[in-house]
């Protein structure tokens, strides 16, 4: 096992050298390399059996080491002086799955940039008063395509006070591919530069583990400290922006080795490991093979039959990944402690009574104080118990619809798209009788119908919010004043959830329609407690 | 007369055996029955003289009595112990008026389902605060077509606790027809079933008086409690619910025994036969002739020539149908009371002395306690004394454009249509030098400068309820307090009218912006009020 | 001196009969006249030396003057006594000018007429509250194209109480052209006229002085009270209105003497001479030459080569024209001061210490009682130092593109246009490699960006309009209100002047971001600064 974990780690510090894709072109491209390292796989396979295992018999069999892995000789004349290089790059997978590679990258008009949610018209028109002091309050924006997921995590106002910004300034609002060809650190070499106005300094390790791919083997499991990891959930993130180079790879879903669908984010393996529900069959358990590598520093969930469910939610879930606080004394909770890297799996009406067990809550509220769960787009768990998902329906087949190329050949896209603006493609293959108008007027109906709940769960917030302050400055004693702020923490949840996630109640209409409820009843409780409470105090004032 | 009164109501207890479309067709198909009817008219006539009347002359003279009615023969035998049964369904006459039964069931998929109307996009942004905690604050919707009257009237969160849902879920967000195909009820033997949360209760049978016509020969006039009538006002709502199997039908508008053009809905009736003005001519009367069957039991109105503004004010006027309560007392008014069926048929600056008047309120507002009227689609009010009414226009003339049918032959649309999306039928018939980018552009300039001033009107009465909130807390007297609501009173109706009606002001745009213009002043009237006494109050207080 | 000056105070006394278009064309067919004309062009030079200079040269030499001024022959038989009359109308222009002519009244019915901006889905959502009360929460428009611009000053319900409307009620919505062919006095000869509800007194003669050209020969430079000038700032602004007939006219920026680039704009050729550096080139200066007619009676600035950007200027920028106030003592400004017709010609940044300096500002607010400065359309301002214009961009260039006639004659358009809307047009001259929907992608995501921006800073605006409603209610101490009032002063110019100008932040992104953070920084201080007293005021209050 000592050699296999040494001759990994050099992996690891190989793969630090940036590959460019000339020389990816030249691995790919020789032939006699290829022949090499055919002959040579059994000698590869002496040290990684669990290679073996993975790619003898796959798709993906006959591939030369070489493919992937430079500086091969030079290691297995000395595994632990020598070190190879791993080329993590969807461009080299491209080379052989163009469709798949142009799909992703293909620019779509449809999603507007910087499309702030928090504006009347938008998806969260209330949110500056919801989630003050919050971060998401500087720029919070409308999701545009993976291939922009690194880029929008980065430049945006709440990131590292705005220091990162289009290079080609707004005319490069469309520009996506590697990382630092589109943007720009504004602060690097500039001593002068300071954070911008009404910004924030947002932005952590753990986040960027679901954006990208190219940290695969610089991080330790769950992000922990460790010398081989170059890494961890405690890094600074400014360095780990500029060491991420691409958005989600292909590595996320597909096992290069041996093409097997698999999961890598380490949480979301780590809690069905432990036996979260969330993507069970009837028998109560996935066909997850966990397989670890090095002694646990890195762990893979491979999958018999693709199930995209779990593969999108390795990031379309609610995860804690920023600093947090434990309830009651608040206690800060930093970047050591595992619970910054923690995916509940859990619904939203359990989600509340997790995090009080977990005992981590994200932010206070700037009005009511509030101890408050700041919410990520669950699509994976809203979808979870639906309609589509009872009748065996997986995201990729409403999100990454067969299409033919040129050619007529019919390929699945990776360019994610909004099923609402491709009914044909998304609804129509399962629903052969309906039609485009039908299908649209149907999800329209639906988003109607849970955006005006949403609207009323913020008017309800809204209002508890200024009751709170009202009362507070009435002089309401502390104890109402907490009975309040439960109720606050209770609706905050119960809504966040709906506008974090990006269906506007389609993944699921009965459960957000059931939760946007209980979010209005339990704000108009507040306010009912804290009206009475005011009603009393105003009777109590000395008669004039 | 007595013998004729007694067929009558047999008849009425006839209808209550639903008759399914097969049934229809033997009745209409057969040849032999026709021939014998035709015989027998004479015969039908013995008894029913005011049938005679309509019947004699009319485009429907020759077609037999078979028709429309079944068990003819025993009746005859029998008068007494064997009833006949009428058929109430559009379907019926949709065998011959074949356009204008489809056209009326063709489903438009330009007006999206469940599209609420308390968001910042809708058309009452504000209606969660300024309506609370009014039915109407659960869930209000903008409308679709007739066709979805009475399924849209039950499928709504704010109608029995949200009982009655699409039987084909979201699937048949779409689907008109039958109700009980469209719908189910939630609660129908299942002891479990809880109302939704953040539901309301509302819903009367008065109300559904408008969305049916299946009640004809079951309600009495006015909806009083008589033994002969199966339903009244105070008849359980679901019951009455179960019972409506059809939207509008064309009996509404159409006499069958005569094509006369006619309206049956009572309180209508009995306002104009009282002398209502609003749709009289210069010599201060309409055509309409009441025609009372059974001693009044029930009564139709016929007119000589089609007024369809008489036709649409059977719907589409303001009106009282649910409890209320009368003023100062707040003396509850049950389903009982007459004023629970109760048209004003006036316009909306003389709408509150009206109700002052007839004592009648609808619900206290939730932080000012205003008595407060909630007002229903006042389109006859306000299309009353316009432009395009005193020219001479009606309402089917905008709404149920002639369109030709496959064959050419053209035909009065009874899909009811939106003008904006059909300018060139709706408007350029009477415009025929105007482009139809002109007259979009004239409704839109009409529809921002209105909607314009709706918004306006909203604020000021936001800020109206929160200035009496704080003034409240302060402890401002009482006296004060009654002056601020009574302003409330007045601005609420001068408001709400306009966002009740659905042409943002199209209807009368000279009227409404003297209407919100109106209302704003008193809003800020009351505004004044309690800040100059809150300037009062701050000063009284002891010095620091 | 002397002789010329008669002569040209009788050409302003002449123009006041207003010339009717037939009248026009006699005097531009008479090929007699313009024979004697040409013939006699010496004559009218040995007066009128200033014409001499612009006009000799010039592609319009051999004009005859009769073609724009009648009466001649009277008037050089006796200069004094009989003064000739000068057409202002560009529809002597549009005879040989066609395209541009036609283009500029070509009903354009892309913008929308009476579109509210204080709609949650417009331009200023939460203009009612922080504008309060000033004449724009009466009625504040988007605004359609230049031949509208006298059209829609005058028909909106701040401006004189509501009196001009369309004289073809709505269906006069998109007419254009003779300000009196499309408007109507509803009080001229009305004695019971009054103004409508909820309408403002606003209007000035000095803001119609870039509206029209029509007076350009009866108003005195900078608007000063003169015998020989028939308006001045402190005209009655009815009046002046009745004699308004034409939008802004060609010479406003073209001479017509000699059809050099020219300013007639008053106050931006005083700010431009006394050294504004706005439009200046590298060395500080622009090549705008002023000359002077009849000593100082009025100025004009002529440039050797086009520069729109000072040509649009003269009415895209922000100017005080309506009374104002002193800082502090809240002394009333009148029209006979010379600070109500005045060009800051500052960037937004610097704006308030400006006006502090000038010592003026336009109301107080309703709430805070802040010292408001209320900002028009800055585009010129904002435009400024941009990367468009620092590439040498023009106005014109966007604005105005270059189209074919039908004759395939190219020609500037002279209908105003939306660039996002003619993207070919306006944007792929310069940018040829781009697509249409690239560049709209990327506008949008500027205006997106920078809308997010502008409701932040009115949401917090509003937070601390109501905070100081909560603290003075409380009886927080004047010294802490000031403080607050300050920051509110503050934050109100670096908002405003975003929601102001029409690009939504197109013109110049990056100022657009930094000035709403400083105004959301400023607002938020206001906020604390209040609450921390409240904190202390409740604290304070005896213990119940």
């Amino acid at each position: 096992m000592l050699k296999k974990n040494l001759a990994l780690a050099a992996v690891v510090a190989g793969a630090l050298a940036l590959v460019s894709l000339p020389a990816l072109t030249a691995a790919a491209k020789s032939k006699t390399a290829t022949k090499v390292a055919n002959d040579g796989r059994a000698k590869c396979y002496e040290c990684h059996d669990e290679v073996k295992a993975l790619k003898e018999g796959s798709k993906h069999a006959k591939l030369a080491c070489t493919v992937c892995h430079d500086k091969l000789g030079p290691h297995m004349d000395d595994p632990e002086k020598n070190k190879p290089v791993t080329v993590i790059d969807q461009a080299l997978c491209g080379k052989c799955h163009k469709n798949q590679y142009d799909s992703f990258y293909k620019i779509s008009y449809e999603a507007q940039a910087r499309k702030e949610k928090g504006v009347p018209s938008g998806r969260s028109p209330m949110q500056d008063k919801l989630l003050a002091p919050y971060g998401f309050t500087y720029e919070h924006n409308e999701p545009r395509g993976h291939a922009y997921m690194v880029i929008d995590q980065f430049a945006v106002d709440r990131f590292q006070g705005g220091r990162f910004q289009f290079k080609d300034g707004w005319k490069g609002a469309d520009a996506n591919g590697k990382t630092w060809d589109v943007l720009v650190d504004k602060a690097e070499g500039n001593k002068e530069w300071k954070p911008l106005s009404q910004s924030a300094m947002a932005g952590n390790p753990t986040c960027i583990q679901c954006k990208t791919s190219d940290h695969i083997l610089k991080w330790k499991f769950l992000g922990d400290k460790d010398p081989k990891a170059k890494w961890s959930r405690e890094s600074n993130i400014v360095d780990v922006a500029k060491d991420t180079n691409n958005p989600v790879g292909c590595i996320h879903c597909h096992d290069p080795h041996g093409t097997q669908p698999r999961i890598v984010r380490d949480e979301l393996i780590n809690e069905i490991d432990k036996g979260a529900k969330m993507f069970a069959g009837k028998d109560g358990t996935t066909d997850l093979k966990v397989i670890s590598f090095r002694d646990g520093f890195r762990k893979i969930g491979i999958m018999k039959k693709t199930d995209s469910r779990m593969m999108c939610a390795q990031c379309h879930v609610e995860y804690a990944c920023g600093k947090g606080y434990e309830f009651g004394s608040a206690k800060p909770i930093g970047f050591d402690d595992q619970r910054t890297n923690h995916m509940p799996l859990k619904q939203v009406k359990e989600l509340l009574e997790h995090y009080r067990k977990l005992n981590f809550f994200d932010f206070k509220h700037e009005v009511t104080g509030a101890q408050l769960v700041k919410l990520q787009h669950p699509e994976a768990e809203t979808y979870s118990g639906s309609i589509h998902d009872k009748a065996g329906v997986q995201c990729h087949q409403c999100h990454m619809p067969k299409q033919k190329d040129k050619s007529g050949k019919l390929f699945s896209t990776h360019g994610m798209i909004r099923p609402k603006n491709h009914i044909k493609e998304s609804c129509l293959g399962c629903h052969p009788k309906d039609s485009v108008e039908k299908k649209l007027y149907e999800i329209d109906a639906v988003q109607n119908y849970t955006r005006g709940k949403m609207r009323k769960a913020e008017y309800w917030l809204g209002q508890l919010i200024d009751s709170y302050a009202a009362a507070q400055r009435m002089g309401v004693a502390p104890t109402i004043l907490d009975q309040a702020r439960a109720k606050h923490e209770e609706a905050h949840v119960l809504w966040e959830w709906w506008t974090a996630e990006n269906s506007d109640g389609f993944h699921n209409p009965g459960l957000a329609r059931d939760s946007l409820g209980a979010s209005i009843t339990a704000s108009k409780a507040g306010v009912k407690i804290l009206n009475d409470a005011m009603a009393v105090a105003k009777k109590d004032e000395p008669k004039k």
